[in-house]
């Protein structure tokens, strides 16, 4: 078989067991992640012999040391696997839900029913937690699911994939819900990418590069977030203790993440008594920061902005920090340098936290919070299958709801349209 | 410029105009809307001195009557279009709606609202009502629109265009929020298609070689549907009066659109007596049926389906009939054939009713009504800017509310994570 027919195969298998998967109980699905779980702690050794060929391959190819480390799978890791799975379980399934029903002029009874979207494509790099993270979501949201890992993980993927999927079996269930792709062909992807007749979603998760290359290729519908240019505006006025224990949380507490704060906006009303103050704290919080003239004129340890400095995504201990006329003009600028992933407003005047909320169409809008809140997980949706920072379907940290669509259904006595 | 700069502009303008459309109150975007009927109304003689050049060109061109007459814009249509305006200006704003809040244990309150999509696309054939029409939905609901009409209907078009702009200046709202593409050259929407930073989302609205050719081209999510293949299936011990009734009406009163019904699907405990007795009435309509053998030794006079029939979207008065042994082989067949659009059973039955609802997936799943009911109007989303049979974001029927998102919003009195 070429790789495109292997692809449509697994395709083809995989729109076949969604349909059994759609019409499962919740009971069932929790048994067969609870099962789960424990098969993958049963059969940690197995799965720490794959893992060791995937390292020693790794070690060979000379991949970094955090390269490697993410890859591992020690003890701790896999029992946080099963934990995530037995989460998951105990997550409300939103499955069969009715969002609403109506009645029309004619007696017709119309409503929506929450319904999972079918088959979903997982496309990940590096870390092989994500297989059974996501094929967990996509389960118990009643979707069948393929996974194609990077190429660095595949004896740990395949491993686990093999594991969950005999407990698929042994509840009589098909193994076709969760297969994992184990060539290591990147035409797999390209293939998989064309298969808008079998699968319903793609999900990239990785660096920026994968996320361009599947979003380019694909006639699937993509979920996609490219970057986190999260943005935290302190109004004149602000509670100045408040304004500046958040601004040092939104980008240090792990300034690695998307939703790390990478502008800091300033009042003009308020910069003389609150830039020095909270450079100062960012100081001594490790931050190196880059500033606009205004900025520096209050601080002069500050290094100077550049037009780039406005629209990086520093992911490190990096901040930017611009003076700003109101908060229109903070407006202005996250609009032209967002990334409509998180933005966040510290202030005391009801008009503009309402104002701000309104004008600010980012994915999470937050009054006098840190923007690291903007998690699934912190939001309160459970677990989290990632980010939408595109605003087709979903919006922002996407939960199990977000892996369901919602079908119309109309109960009739008997009615024809005339 | 070049037609690629040309389109970025037109992309460009819309979104900054997309941001002052997304924060109008509904009092001013109704006020919109009804001075845009109005200006529809007044200006009539223009209206219909452009559409005669392009109704001269059609003929020139040799356009089929039929073509024509889709064309035309009389007084009636002009009419009609101006009361669709006032129609959408008379349906909720869904804009602002809190559609959830909840706490979370730290005290945030967390909850989503409702936002327009930003800039959205829409690429249409032949009749121009559509650029009032589609207009005045992407404007309720708070966005700004690029309308991209079919080459025959350009001065139609351009001219509708140019009274909707004029009625924004005239309430000092940005002209960009409706622009009207009028260069003929197909290299616009190519072009356009490419535009992902500034348009949020196209819909084409046409025959299914224009979505084809949309949805290939496309870096921006489309909402589509390709075709409606529906189903009616009479479950054994239905009324039969009702599911003659209801099928007549599914397949004749209105052949040629796409929630009409192609198959009818009859169980075998019922056919004995059922399909005679509804091939003459569908006979009696005009309809000419294509049967299963089955199906044709209870009634000699139905011709013999080939596999083609099964998966055929006749759009007109022809039927294909399959006698089957139960719901299940009713839902495989559906699985099979359908086209995800709209399926209806006919049943006495509870437990059937139930599991017809949960087993098909369809985007509209009808009990005891007809498949015609599946229309944005009927269903009570008061208007329709078009049918998904794409799961992503919106499936069936789609109303104001589809061309919006959520985003989330989080209330904080000084939260930090740790």
């Amino acid at each position: 078989m070429t790789i495109a027919e292997q692809m449509k195969q697994i395709a083809i298998d995989a729109r076949r067991a969604s349909r059994r998967m759609a019409d499962l109980s919740s009971s069932v699905k929790n048994q067969l992640l609870i099962n789960m779980a424990a098969a993958l702690e049963n059969e940690a050794a197995t799965l720490q012999r794959e893992n060791a060929r995937d390292l020693e391959a790794g070690r060979a190819k000379g991949l970094s040391a955090a390269m490697l480390d993410r890859l591992e799978l020690d003890d701790k890791r896999i029992r946080g696997m099963a934990d995530g799975l037995r989460e998951v379980a105990a997550l409300p399934d939103p499955v069969g839900e009715i969002t609403g029903m109506w009645r029309r002029p004619n007696n017709l009874q119309v409503g929506r029913m929450r319904i999972p979207l079918g088959v979903i494509g997982i496309i990940f790099e590096s870390r092989p937690n994500v297989t059974a993270d996501a094929a967990a979501l996509c389960l118990k949201s009643g979707n069948a699911v393929i996974l194609r890992g990077g190429s660095e993980a595949l004896h740990s993927n395949s491993a686990i994939g093999a594991i969950l999927q005999r407990q698929l079996t042994e509840l009589g269930l098909p193994a076709a819900a969760v297969q994992v792709v184990t060539t290591s062909d990147r035409a797999a992807v390209t293939e998989l990418l064309k298969l808008e007749e079998q699968i319903d979603l793609i999900i990239p998760r990785g660096g920026e590069g994968l996320i361009r290359f599947v979003s380019e290729h694909s006639r699937i519908p993509v979920i996609k977030h490219y970057k986190g240019v999260c943005h935290v505006f302190v109004d004149a006025g602000a509670d100045m203790e408040m304004a500046e224990k958040i601004a040092v949380n939104a980008k240090a507490q792990r300034p690695g993440v998307c939703n790390a704060m990478e502008t800091l906006l300033v009042h003009r009303e308020i910069a003389a008594e609150f830039v020095p103050r909270v450079v100062a704290a960012l100081a001594a919080a490790g931050v190196e920061v880059r500033g606009c003239p205004q900025v520096r004129d209050l601080a002069p340890e500050v290094k100077a902005a550049t037009e780039e400095d406005w629209d990086a995504e520093y992911l490190d201990l990096i901040l930017a920090m611009r003076v700003v006329d109101d908060l229109e003009a903070a407006v202005d600028h996250i609009n032209t340098h967002g990334s409509l992933h998180t933005e966040a407003i510290v202030t005391r005047d009801y008009a503009n936290a309402q104002r701000f909320l309104r004008l600010v169409n980012s994915s999470t809008v937050v009054v006098n919070a840190s923007t690291r809140f903007a998690d699934g997980g912190e939001l309160g949706l459970g677990a989290e299958i990632g980010i939408s920072t595109t605003k087709l379907h979903s919006f922002g940290p996407m939960g199990l709801e977000d892996l369901t669509t919602r079908k119309f259904i109309v109960l009739g006595e008997g009615q024809i349209r005339s």
